[in-house]
């Protein structure tokens, strides 16, 4: 039943009935919270002991007592940990506090001010640019927008972002300093750049000596399926374009132990990786070696990491597939909105028709239900059809998130048949103008 | 027995038998490392099970599950904590992670790049100059060495920085944006600043709008005697003369706790508080709630934080004593070092014939004792009268650092007498050059 061929009157019944439903979530007065992508309780309970697990015992592998001060490149067994599994090597990368944003954050700032390499200017000294795959991470935005840096949105494909318009950008802006990417399971769309966009990002011609792909790998062993996504290691593709300096890689621990207690990290050629733990020696004496060794133990290896993203994935499959069974039972026929199926990550990226999803956004709220604003996932906050909402199924319980899934389906159809209904009306008054100009 | 008195022969026979001395204790081949103001494992170990006694209940008073994202300003109740330790109120202060010094370094990074309130540009579009008082912290001034904001020194007294230079230069020069202070037990002198000096600082006029006083109060809580200094409130004096933004207080677990797993904190206005909340919140999700909940459970009360503090004062007074002791009947009556003798804070501040600390310290580390840097208390390196040497006792075992100072005196009187003998010769030199002239 394709909504958009439905006629007038069985579109004004629907709207009645389905009315019907919102009024009668209203009355449930529910509070129900999916903006942010959080790991639930029961994520964070599989990380449980991680700090009681030090058991009073602080040292590390080289004797370093990691309750003193010290070390700004981190432990040494938690670089080698995280290296091995961003496919770098151990002084290729820093193992910092609990924020991979605060890391992007501080080199943009520090770029800045002082530049991203020797004999570069600042990037203040003039109007810098980023390139933002749109639908993104609304927080990489932010920074932006923060320090004045002017956002290029850039089409995100199946794929990945458009190489072509990048391709042309880079080669003709001096100004284009950097972009955004998060290369798998993409922050919404779920996707996972192939191995020909890798290289091409890799390899490009960029008309700026001192550009910068800011690589933020957060969900890089965040996979929901038996057949994850594979991505084509991009500091090797660098390093083989011959522009080894060219991306910075992040990643955290957030959403593997915990969100707001875990551990971050940046990955680079070793040259950038130097300057910047020189840089940061002028910030910090040096990160919290405790929780680093406390991550160390609790792992051990790499292969416990992935063995406990198998447990993480457990647990949240079932939320996306609940999803999935929902948008699939109530939506799909209608024609009035697409989504993503993602084997990984952490969002559902939904697509309404053009010009409805600020007021499904609304609408959910207004009955209790609290998504992502739309608009978020863009630059500056602007969608251009206002159609994309970032769906984070990861937090509430099965039961609320079911709930919440309900009335966001009732939300779509409702501000769909409307928009339909108020299209028609358009088209149908131009017509009837037209007719009277012409008489 | 002053040195600067004694005949040539009696200096030769001196230099003689200490070399002697010197001689016998580089055979011993020491290992030993004064040169930064680090915690021993047993003042550490005053903290113990401080992480452990989480006991896996991560539920903050106000529900919030500190393992999950959020809460940028910190968790109230460690808010609460510190700001009565600080005496400002709970919405004066954000708890951060744990490096106060990051807290100073992006505050100053942000100020450079967006300026420091609604209405006055980004500091870095002038050439901007800090006032510091030297001695003073070194990594103060790699901050604004590293961003090239010009340092002014400015002479430390008894009783705080010279005030009436400030005042005379801050009232004429609209580039001079701030000034560095360790109030309390000051790093390296262990001198705090009067009332009157807080007084002054907090009423005099500035040229610039914008000025800011940099407050580390590092060691607020860190008394060696039963007779702690008492630091008059500054945000109190800053609210009192009608500039209530003038001033960023920080301050730090770091030797308290952990060094490098502690707490870190910065105080202000509650307009400067809420504009740079909303600043980090660019920057983070937030600080590592984990450890501030563990900090919180483990001292409970600021009673509880003084206790704490008096433990740590037990274990490091005897070191402080012992250095007193041997600088006393070492080098007490020979007119060639003056020492400071602080009620609390972490250095001894020592002063050798000018033109000496370099040498004195490069002969140590000939003979295995590092000590801090000769010229690192000042801006750029640069002791104008090279007679600065901090010395760091709290992390050597008493032995070692009755080792490290008995060879310490060792070279401050060897570097003296040929100093001394050095200046003799080059008067009569020039005596007779002059003589050879006249004649």
């Amino acid at each position: 039943m394709n909504y958009l061929t439905l006629d007038r009157n069985t579109l004004l019944a629907l709207e009645q009935q389905l009315t019907q439903t919102y009024n009668h979530f209203k009355q449930k007065k529910l509070q129900l919270n999916m903006a942010r992508g959080k790991p639930c309780p029961e994520q964070l309970d599989l990380s449980s002991g991680l700090l009681e697990g030090l058991q009073g015992d602080y040292q590390a592998e080289d004797g370093t007592d990691c309750r003193n001060y010290g070390g700004v490149a981190g432990l040494p067994e938690a670089r080698r940990l995280f290296a091995e599994l961003l496919e770098v090597e151990p002084d290729e990368i820093i193992v910092h506090g609990n924020s991979s944003l605060a890391l992007m954050h501080d080199l943009i700032a520090r770029a800045l001010l002082l530049g991203v390499e020797e004999g570069t200017p600042p990037w203040s000294r003039q109007p810098v640019k980023f390139l933002c795959p749109s639908p993104g991470y609304d927080r990489h935005f932010a920074i932006c927008e923060f320090y004045n840096i002017k956002m290029i949105p850039v089409p995100m494909r199946e794929d990945g972002p458009d190489l072509d318009l990048i391709e042309k950008l880079v080669a003709t802006d001096e100004l284009i300093k950097g972009i955004w990417c998060i290369p798998k399971y993409s922050n919404p769309t779920g996707i996972t750049f192939s191995d020909t966009v890798v290289s091409r990002l890799a390899a490009m011609k960029t008309k700026a000596r001192d550009f910068r792909i800011f690589w933020d790998n957060a969900y890089a062993w965040h996979d929901l399926t038996d057949e994850p996504d594979q991505l084509k290691n991009i500091l090797t593709a660098c390093k083989e374009a011959d522009y080894p300096d060219r991306v910075y890689i992040f990643s955290s621990t957030s959403k593997i132990t915990y969100a707001g207690a875990g551990l971050a990290m940046v990955a680079s050629s070793k040259k950038n990786i130097d300057r910047l733990t020189k840089q940061m020696s002028i910030q910090t004496i040096g990160p919290n070696k405790l929780n680093q060794l406390a991550h160390v133990r609790f792992f051990k290896n790499a292969h416990n990491l992935r063995l406990h993203m198998q447990k993480q994935a457990a647990l949240i499959r079932p939320k996306f597939q609940l999803v999935f069974d929902l948008l699939d039972a109530e939506l799909g026929d209608k024609g009035i909105a697409t989504w993503s199926r993602p084997r990984g990550g952490y969002f559902i990226s939904l697509n309404t028709l053009p010009g409805c999803a600020k007021e499904v956004v609304r609408r959910a709220a207004e009955a209790g239900v609290v998504l992502t604003n739309a608009g978020a996932t863009f630059p500056y906050g602007l969608d251009p059809e206002d159609q994309n909402i970032r769906i984070a199924p990861t937090y509430p319980p099965l039961a609320e998130l079911k709930t919440a899934l309900e009335l966001f389906t009732v939300c779509v159809q409702l501000v769909s048949i409307e928009k339909i209904l108020q299209d028609r009306k358009l088209l149908t008054d131009n017509f009837y103008q037209k007719q009277a100009q012409i008489g």
